[in-house]
């Protein structure tokens, strides 16, 4: 299975031509969207998301990940391999998070090149192709590097920071809930906002932080928007009290 | 088949995680995006919008429906057969005009559950996968369930209100085309609007209604946005005049 | 391979409606989503966008492409090839540059006519059955017209206009860069700006064009969004300074 986490959108050309670059290098390889809306140009908030979402999937899943706005600069493009699992994109710390989580994990600069390589689309002509290599069980020319390289040191290992906010306005932190003491609160947008189980156990319009299906605290509210109420946003600041 | 009916969205990870699910456990069948943008937290219009789509699918086809703001509450889990079409998700009206317009239906309860169950994501962990079975042959864990239960006796045969305003701005009631009087108008936002047999029947710019492709009474107007020429939003009521 | 070409959105029926009829009536094609945010009712900016994207995938690809503001009416369903792509859809001019363009074109009125046809949909009902036979080896039936039936010639070799404005804010004009001079400027939105080989290569803020990823002269603003910087959207007019 290859996953999609980009920031490209759906409707537009983009992930619709990297799905044609799989669908023929990769035929019959599943391919799921999984985000086309992670954190626009900022490597830092998707690190902790894919992080958090990719334990989720099987091993043996190729994450195709691309937050590139470096794209056709310097930036290196990079595999890395962590618990079995595979990312192909840029060097920018998008893979930070994953690889400083898993107990195992190996990291290589991408050797190969396309015969065409359009300087503002490698998403389509080089991270594709190689997710389709992977993902059918070649290995594209690579070196290895070591994946300190990749860490992000200086990143902490939870985001006390909002790193995407959903469809209904759900704001998901860079924190794991398994890391927070039970009974904290969580203070963001001026308010501070207690723990629950589900959205149901407040009442309407209440606001709450809940352990979410991938396992972030994630601030709501019941039946409204989390972003508008509290005024949140990717990079808003969060404060565990407890 | 598999169809998707729900109110997830499709950028973000609700709909993909979803699909994983379905691609591990049903590989090779078919899944079908329908709605991602069913009537958000409403149940109750997205319950006339599902009826009026289901019967253009080919009976054997799953409807995988998840409108579900009870989610993690006491809302039961449900699957239905209906003219041979199956439905699976939440117990909170969603199937109801299914169920009522079906000359056979039946509603069991699904009894069956997954070793991990994310409170907030029952669409991930146990609608899909039983959407999965039932398209692979298989039966879950179950008990029937008189489906009157599911049938809310006390919403109407047919909607008069805005069910759904599609991306171009057209409105769709939960009124069924071939239940009005030929020619009857609808008003709609504090205008009565006449009916055409296509948009370019009217001059541009002007309001119509029309039988749309799901057999739906449909407020539109030519060339521009009902949604905003009109005031229509979901709930928006409709009179019917005649 | 069948890509898809629509001004339809993706989380709506619409889209959905279309790939169940694929699915069915060609089993295993893979399905691409290339636009479902095509320029809404206006062929003539996106056939600009089609002719532009469509030499990039391989010969054999079907596009079934429905920017059709005038569906119901008396536009003509078409079916054409060009170097060997095919292409089915409203004979509105959307083909125009496609074929204007490739060494060997070819153009069918389709005769074919479903059992059920929708007035509002073709789409689902016309278009994409004869797609799904194309792709199968079928030959729907047709009747020879003249190419320059649907070639438009009114319309220019490249559109000084914005055809296209992407997720980022990105604007594509309808100038292929390859046709303007290499120190050419852009004026658009009251500025002139000029060319870079990718956003990295100016400061943050600041605008460019380049060629993009399909060879279209595109405007846009290093980390910013070109749309709003300078006021552009489809229909905006450029002006080649050199």
């Amino acid at each position: 299975m290859i996953v999609l986490f980009t920031d490209f959108g759906l409707s537009g050309p983009y992930t619709g031509q990297m799905k044609a670059v799989l669908a023929e290098r990769a035929p019959g390889v599943a391919v799921i969207d999984l985000f086309a809306d992670a954190p626009s140009r900022d490597p830092r908030a998707a690190a902790y998301l894919l992080a958090a979402h990719a334990p989720w999937f099987a091993p043996g899943t190729v994450f195709l990940a691309v937050v590139d706005p470096g794209v056709g600069g310097a930036r290196v493009p990079v595999m890395a391999a962590a618990d079995g699992r595979w990312f192909v994109g840029p060097d920018n710390g998008l893979f930070a998070l994953a690889l400083r989580r898993a107990a195992q994990a190996e990291l290589w600069q991408i050797d190969w090149r396309p015969e065409r390589l359009a300087p503002s689309f490698h998403g389509r002509d080089l991270f594709a192709p190689v997710a389709a290599m992977i993902a059918s069980g070649a290995t594209p020319a690579r070196t290895a590097r070591p994946p300190l390289s990749a860490e992000r040191r200086d990143w902490p290992d939870d985001l006390a920071e909002i790193v995407y906010v959903d469809h209904y306005g759900n704001a998901m932190t860079g924190l794991r809930a398994s890391r927070l003491p039970p009974d904290a609160r969580l203070a963001a947008g001026g308010q501070s906002v207690g723990r629950a189980r589900v959205f149901a156990d407040v009442p309407d319009g209440a606001a709450l932080w809940y352990e979410n299906s991938c396992g972030l605290a994630e601030i709501a509210v019941n039946r409204g928007r989390a972003d508008r109420v509290l005024g949140l946003g990717i990079g808003s600041a969060v404060t565990v009290e407890n």
